[in-house]
């Protein structure tokens, strides 16, 4: 591996501009050697020509392997979601159906332009491996309940959570960092989180968790402890600069400004909120208030995509809905959210192009009706742009999709074997096999 | 032109149901003559193997030829949009201009399996051209404002919108219909509403017109004339039922039972109305009234694109937050809305499947990673395709696109010339030419 050169295209920077420039690589250390119009043709060349290359976009919050779940149980509130659809199911999930979902999900991410993700689940052996063979970065864990467990199961859980944080991280040659991943403040007890978190501190890892998704989640906190939730959870020394929260829709003044001081941010994931009726997240006011943003699909069961670009589209659009402020979330905003906001969550240094920086990229074709004319690209990627018109994606210097074909993965195979999992989990959920 | 078979594929049926079966289409007639398992190989075949096929979706409110001015303003308050931008560039207009955005405008709508669509807007020569050229449906008509103008000019809106919607009438071998178009209740005096109105009636016209798409179209109106706005139109006459109004986001107890009572139904337009912060329709409570809903993009510069297949998973999205209900808006409903009901408000017979109908069909492909495991066809419609997942789209019988090459438009040379009329166009609105 030698260096790759991008030319003939145009480059969004990190100050949201975009300019004519080529982009050369060094596959081999994996990072961006220069940005500009006289880079050269490196060993190799993808012609960009009519193209954009942006940073490959960063998702703040999923479960991968939910994919196998897509479609199963839509239009439904998500605790009778969680308990009469999606727990059963789970408790049924072999670790190569995990696999399986995996696979599936991380195809559908690098063919829409995604490079990292955030992710929360169990089996994750299977998932560091689907993350390995597919190329791309993720913030793996395994997330720990503890809520209807007895002491010992409860333990074994969070034990987990630790020990794989500590066996994953640094793996796949850097591009697999773990988080401890205690589920959430109402699904984990005061006294395991008491017990666990300072362990997690000590043992130098983020923190990954679910707050304030809905009132649900809420409520039972202020009614048991007298306190908002993020206020009970920095009681709890869970609100740190290297952890992160998912969703934080239902957050007050007090906790934005904790949330702030605290340096803990928050992936944002509109899809699964309007899909869910959990509310919308005043994710502009974050902004204001310094709170660092990324924006997260969530599982495929709730939204029902792992496009980024459908998260793009939702998070301005909800953000201004949510601001009552048509000028909020703005496209700028938006996508540095989706790239270097959630980078810096995630303690990643991607979702910038610049010399150093590492080399992770979505090239999309400019030539398409609905991104004509071309006043303002910035604008048509966050309204108009869908992953569909991402051509190349490339992760580490590695080009993981090329025209459209991906590289990493075989696509056919990958689709063939998700349905055949998902087909004999639902029979065996369903007691016939 | 004699038959044409669809065959080896799968059909989303009235009932929202999907079963296998092939679709045998009358080409000289425009219609389908049979659904079902032996339908035979007709003159022609396209092999639906692993495709879905459905309606082709209605676009129920769109100002096609704004393609335009896609991404040139966004992130602003819509009274500001239309002032500072949208209505100086509009003023800048020319024939030749809104036919290359008219042409746009459908290419984009046939790559993502629109067959018909309600538009508002002027030069309706060009666009009746477009659509004639384009082989889909349009409703269309010349939208007619007279705040700002002299008593003269405000007539001759008027009677240009009059004149257009009876010259165009059934144009096209029938695929142009067309309607009176007040621009909306607080842009056209009452006198003029009084006035026109019953002309409207008496040449048998249908009329489409804005209404309580944010609260400045509903405060004025309250406080010039003591009551709603859809209670003021239903005195003069505006609500029947061939009359539909878009947006109807804000809309009380009280109007939503008159649009019930008289039979006017609802062009939604939800990414329209979360980019301007407009608000959130209450389209489920519309729904359970009784009113008719469909769904429409509105125009490009505020959504930003044209592909109703984002439209259907904001539709649910915002639908459930808007009732606070996850179970609101499920996908069937939703689906239904932008097919058969959208065709039902604009008095067309298209939106389903089944002998007799027009041949109006978008066909899907399934083998895609996003669409992968199939638990559930019709929730990946709404919750997962893109119009990029439709492969072949047929309008009255005829094949607009196979394999993705648009037949009807030449893609490349209506891209190049849309480019070319944006270009010269802000070049005429910024005084450089």
């Amino acid at each position: 591996m030698g260096t790759l050169a991008i030319r003939g295209g145009r480059v969004l920077t990190p100050a949201m501009e975009v300019h004519e420039a080529d982009v050369l690589i060094d596959q081999e250390a994996g990072s961006i050697l220069a940005v500009g119009t006289d880079v050269g043709t490196g060993d190799e060349t993808i012609d960009a020509t009519e193209q954009l290359i942006v940073p490959g976009l960063v998702n703040a919050h999923c479960h991968v392997a939910m994919t196998l779940f897509r479609g199963i149980a839509d239009d439904k509130q998500l605790d009778r979601w969680l308990s009469e659809d999606i727990w059963p199911l789970e408790a049924e999930l072999r670790p190569a159906d995990v696999f399986a979902g995996a696979r599936l999900g991380l195809l559908e991410m690098i063919k829409s332009g995604t490079t990292a993700f955030a992710d929360m689940y169990f089996h994750v052996p299977q998932i560091a491996r689907a993350v390995e063979e597919a190329g791309i970065r993720g913030v793996i864990g395994h997330t720990a309940i503890t809520v209807g467990k007895d002491e010992a199961a409860a333990l074994a859980d969070l034990e987990e959570s630790l020990a794989v944080a500590l066996e994953y991280e640094d793996a796949a040659d850097g591009r697999i960092r773990t988080s401890f991943q205690p589920h959430a403040l109402t699904t984990v007890g005061t006294e395991y989180l008491d017990r666990y978190v300072p362990r997690a501190h000590q043992a130098g890892l983020p923190i990954h968790f679910h707050a304030n998704e809905t009132r649900d989640e809420v409520d039972p906190i202020v009614e048991e402890h007298g306190r908002r939730p993020l206020v009970y959870a920095d009681e709890r020394g869970l609100l740190t600069d290297t952890s992160w929260i998912a969703h934080g829709v239902h957050v007050d003044n007090e906790e934005i400004d904790l949330l702030a001081d605290r340096g803990t941010g928050v992936a944002h994931c509109p899809a699964s909120n309007m899909k869910l009726a959990s509310g919308m997240a005043p994710v502009q006011q974050l902004l204001d208030a310094g709170v660092g943003v990324g924006i997260g699909t969530d599982g495929a069961a709730s939204n029902n995509d792992l496009d980024m670009f459908d998260e793009l589209r939702d998070a301005a659009m909800l953000g201004k809905l949510a601001a009552d402020d048509a000028a909020a979330m703005d496209a700028a905003t938006t996508f540095t959210a989706a790239t270097a906001g959630g980078a810096d969550l995630l303690g990643l240094a991607t979702g910038r192009i610049e010399p150093g920086a590492p080399a992770d990229l979505a090239v999309l074709a400019l030539d398409r009706p609905h991104l004509t004319p071309a006043h303002d690209l910035l604008s048509h990627l966050v309204y108009a742009a869908r992953g569909a018109d991402v051509r190349h994606t490339i992760c580490a210097g590695r080009v993981l999709m090329r025209d459209r074909t991906v590289l990493s993965l075989d696509e056919r195979a990958t689709i063939r074997a998700a349905r055949r999992r998902a087909e004999t989990l639902l029979a065996r959920a369903n007691g016939s096999v």
